[in-house]
C-alpha cells in the first residue's frame, strides 16, 4: 500500500474533485449548516453538573469525558509541584479515514465537519470521529456514517491502525484509535463528505484552519514505504518533478540508511531521560485545586493564565444529535509549534525536544523543537529560558518554509489555533543541542509514530502537513 | 556492534573461563558465603512496618518497595472483578551488563550473586543490579561495584539502554533499564565477577536457576543485525557449522523480509485488542483487599491460592549490606511458560499472546504462547479453557527444543521458579489462532523489545534462551 499512499501524496489534481471546488464546498457547507453556539452557566448546563463534593465535573450518564483535577509532581522544569484541571476521557475512540484506490491512487473520504469549538465552523475531518460513547450510542442520536466499515474488517482492509496521544497538559492519558482502511467496493458519498487526494489535504494545510486535527493526526502516520524497490523506484521516476525541498523531505522519509544518529542512540537517549525524569500526578477534587477558582460559568487560574474551562449550549443542524450542552477548554494565550529542520549528511533532519506533560501516558514525548501552548510566549522569562524559542520568533524569511494556523479539535477546544511552523536552517545552525534535544529524520519519526506514545501531537500535526511537492 | 554481538552468541569456548570452571566457580562461591534466610513475622522485621491505617506494607525510609492493594476491573476474561496485593516499585532501576571486546567477540561481565530468595543462592546476574535507592545510597552501604561505568559515559560506550516491564501479575507497572555497555580499558575483575560470551550465557540456560532473571531479560533484548550486509554475510559464512535448529533460529533472527503479517498487520492486531479490553486499576488499603487475610507472618489468599507475601530476615556476607529484613513474595502453585515455534513460509515464527495482568502499564503485553503463573495449570478448568495448555503439556517429546526451570528474580520472589519451554510444532498444527494470539518471526519480536512495554518479561525470558548453537 505505501506506494499508493506516496503517489496519493503526489497527486494534486483530482479528477473528481479540484482542490478549489473543495474549499468553496466548504464554505457552502457553512453557509448552509445552522450553528449557534453560547456560553452558558454551568448550572444552566442540560445533562452536566458539578457534584456536591466538587470533585469533577460530569455528563449524568457518566460517559464521554470529564473535567476533574490533578496534583503533579516532577523534577523536571523550574515548577516541580502544582495543580490543574484536567480533562478525563479514558475511552479510546476512532478517528479513521476511509480510502479508495482509483488508477492506483488512493482517495481519502473527509467529511465538512463542525464541531462547537471550531474557529470558523466548518473543517476538514476523518471520515469517522467517535468516541465509544457516541458508537456504543449513549447519546442516543443515531449510528456515526461509515461506522460498520471500522467495525466489520470484511466489508475493508486496513492499512494503517495505531493508537496516538492527544495533548498531553490538556487530557489525562488520552489516546485515540487512527485507523486507515480501504474499501474495493462503491460506496455512497453521503451529503458532507468528499473524496482527496493526500496531496490535495496537505494543499490545504497551506491555508488557516481548514484541515482539522483528527485530520492531521491519522495521516501523519502514513509511511511512504521503507526500503521497498517498487517505491524507491517510483522515487526515482519522478524525483525531477519535485521542487527541491519536496525531494529532500521524500528522501528524508524513505531513506533509511542515512541518520546522524543510530536508532539504538535515539532510544538510549530517550531511555535515559525516561529514567532522570520523574512524573507524579494524582487525582484531587477539583474545587481543591490550588490557584485555579470555580465560578458560575468559568473554572480559571487566578491569574487568568493557561486555559479556562466555560460551559456552552450547542446547536449545530447536521450532527448526530442536534442540540446539546457541554464544557469545553478555552485558552487563554497564544500558542506556537515549530520543528527546525537541518540538511545533516545530505538527509534532512528534524530538531526533536523530549518533552514531560502532566497527562502524558508515560513521562515523556518526542515534540516538536518549540512547542509553547499553555503559557505566553511572549514574555522576557520564557524568551530566555526556552530554547531555540527566540530562534524561531526571529527566522529569517527564507528559513520559514511552512507557517500557518492550525486548529485544536473543535470538541473540546473552544476556538484553539496555534502557529504550526516548520523552518529550514543552515549550516552555521549548530548540531549540538541541549540533551533533551536530538536529531532525527522522518524516517526515523515515522518509525517511532507507529508504536504508540512516542511522538506527540503537536509533532504528528507538523509532520502531516510535510508536502513533497 | 551486531556483528560483535552475534559472535559472542557463537563463541561457546571461552580461553578464559570454560563453562564448567564457571559452573565450579559458582558453586564455589555458594559454599564460600555464608547465607541465612529466616521467615520472621511482619512486626519483628527491622525497618518495615504495615502502618496503623494498614494501607500498605513498607519500609521507614520511603523507598525501595511496598506492598500495597489494588481493586482490579476489566472486560477481559472469566473474572472481571477483584482485588490483589501487588508489589508497588515506582523507582527505576539499573540492570546494566559491562562487556569488552577481544578478537571481535564480547565478552559479558556477569557476577555471581546471591539474592535472598534464591532457591540455590547463587544465580549469575548483571554487573550492576541497583534500584534507585540502591545507587542513591538509601541504605547507607557502600556504592554498587562498576556503578561509575554506567553513570559516566565517557568511560563507556553504550550498546543497547532500554526500559522493559518486569511481571505484570505481581507489580504495579514496574520498569528497569535494560542496559550493556562496552569498555575500551581494562578493568579490574572483582571476587565475584567473571567474563562470559553470550553462547556461555545461553548453554548455563540449559541448566536450572543458573541464569537469574535479570541477566535474561537484559541480553533478551540483543539484535544481530537486521540488514546488514556484514552480518548477513557473516552468517552464511558460519551456517553450516550450525545445527539445522541454531541455523533456523538465526535466519528468523536476521531475516526482515519474510513474515506471515507484515508490521503493520501486527501493529493492527495489537491496537485492536487494546482498544476493546478494558483494565482499570486503583489503590486500596490493604486491609480491605477482598479475599486477602493479613496475618501476623503472612498475607494470604483465603483459598492459600495464587502467592503469599512473607517477611525474612536475611544474611549474606558478600552484600553491600550485610544483614536485613524484608518482604518477600511467595508463589504458591507452581508455573509454566511455553512459546509454540512453527516453520511457516520457512522462517520460524513464534505464537504470540496478547496478554492483559493487573500491573500492565498498557493493558496488554505480548507472552508467550501459553503463560500460567499465578493460577494452578494443573486442573480441569485451566486444561479446558486456557488455549494451547494441554497440548504444551502433552507435547511430543521430539517436539520439545528447550525445558528448564528458570527463576524468578530472587530480590523479590521467594524460591520461584517456572517452567521453561520452547515447542517445535509440526505442519499439522494450524496456522489459525484465536483472535488474542499471533505469529511473528524473532526478527519481528526483536524490534517489538526496543520499544517499552511490547513484550513481557516472561516471553523475553523465553527468547534470550534461544541459541544458535
Amino acid at each position: 500500500m505505501e506506494l499508493a499512499f506516496l503517489k496519493s501524496a503526489l497527486t494534486f489534481h483530482n479528477p473528481f474533485n479540484s482542490t478549489e471546488k473543495v474549499l468553496e464546498w466548504v464554505q457552502e457547507r457553512n453557509r448552509q449548516v445552522h450553528v449557534n453556539i453560547e456560553q452558558i452557566r454551568f448550572d444552566e448546563m442540560r445533562n452536566w453538573f458539578i457534584d456536591k463534593d466538587r470533585v469533577k465535573l460530569q455528563h449524568s450518564s457518566g460517559s464521554f469525558f470529564s473535567i476533574e483535577g490533578i496534583n503533579v509532581k516532577t523534577n523536571r522544569g523550574a515548577v516541580t509541584d502544582w495543580d490543574q484541571p484536567i480533562i478525563n476521557q479514558p475511552e479510546i475512540g476512532f478517528l479513521g479515514i476511509i480510502t479508495k484506490e482509483v488508477n492506483g491512487v488512493l482517495y481519502f473520504l473527509l467529511q465538512a465537519k463542525i464541531e462547537p469549538g471550531n474557529v470558523n465552523n466548518v473543517q476538514l475531518s476523518p471520515t469517522l470521529q467517535a468516541t465509544k460513547s457516541n458508537y456504543t450510542k449513549v447519546h442516543k442520536g443515531k449510528a456515526p456514517d461509515y461506522l460498520e466499515y471500522f467495525t466489520n474488517h470484511t466489508k475493508s482492509e486496513v492499512l494503517l491502525d495505531q493508537l496516538q496521544s492527544e495533548q498531553g497538559a490538556r487530557f489525562m492519558k488520552k489516546r485515540n484509535r487512527n485507523i486507515i482502511i480501504k474499501v474495493q467496493e462503491d460506496i455512497k458519498v453521503l451529503e458532507d463528505f468528499c473524496w482527496l487526494t493526500l496531496g490535495q489535504i496537505k494543499d490545504l494545510m497551506l491555508l488557516d484552519n481548514v484541515v482539522n486535527m483528527d485530520t492531521r493526526t491519522v495521516i501523519s502516520g502514513i509511511s511512504f514505504g521503507n526500503h521497498s524497490e517498487e517505491t524507491v523506484s517510483f522515487f526515482n521516476l519522478i524525483n525531477d518533478g519535485l521542487s527541491g525541498l519536496g525531494s529532500k523531505f521524500l528522501a528524508s522519509d524513505l531513506n533509511s540508511e542515512v541518520s546522524l544518529y543510530s536508532f539504538d542512540e535515539i532510544i538510549h537517549w530517550f531511555t535515559e531521560l525516561k529514567t532522570k525524569y520523574d512524573l507524579n500526578v494524582e487525582s484531587i477534587p477539583l474545587h481543591t485545586v490550588r490557584d485555579w477558582i470555580i465560578e458560575e460559568s468559568s473554572i480559571r487560574h487566578i491569574d487568568n493564565k493557561f486555559f479556562k474551562v466555560i460551559g456552552v449550549h450547542v446547536e449545530i443542524d447536521n450532527r448526530e444529535v442536534t442540540s446539546w450542552d457541554q464544557p469545553l477548554i478555552a485558552p487563554l494565550q497564544e500558542g506556537i509549534c515549530a520543528f527546525i529542520v537541518k540538511e545533516i549528511d545530505g538527509i534532512l533532519h528534524f530538531l526533536v525536544q523530549a518533552k514531560l506533560e502532566s497527562g502524558n501516558f508515560d513521562i515523556l514525548e518526542m515534540a516538536p523543537t518549540v512547542q509553547c501552548l499553555t503559557g505566553s510566549y511572549l514574555n522576557e522569562n520564557s524568551l530566555q529560558t526556552l530554547p531555540f524559542l527566540d530562534y524561531v520568533l526571529n527566522a529569517k524569511e527564507e528559513e520559514i518554509i511552512f507557517d500557518t494556523l492550525q486548529s485544536e479539535e473543535g470538541g473540546r477546544f473552544y476556538r484553539e489555533q496555534n502557529r504550526n511552523m516548520l523552518l529550514l536552517v543552515g549550516e552555521e545552525f549548530s548540531i549540538d543541542v541541549p540533551e533533551n534535544y536530538t536529531w532525527m529524520t522522518l524516517n526515523q519519526l515515522k518509525i517511532f509514530i507507529k508504536f504508540n506514545n512516542y511522538l506527540n501531537i503537536q509533532s504528528r500535526s507538523l509532520i502531516s502537513a510535510i508536502s513533497f511537492k
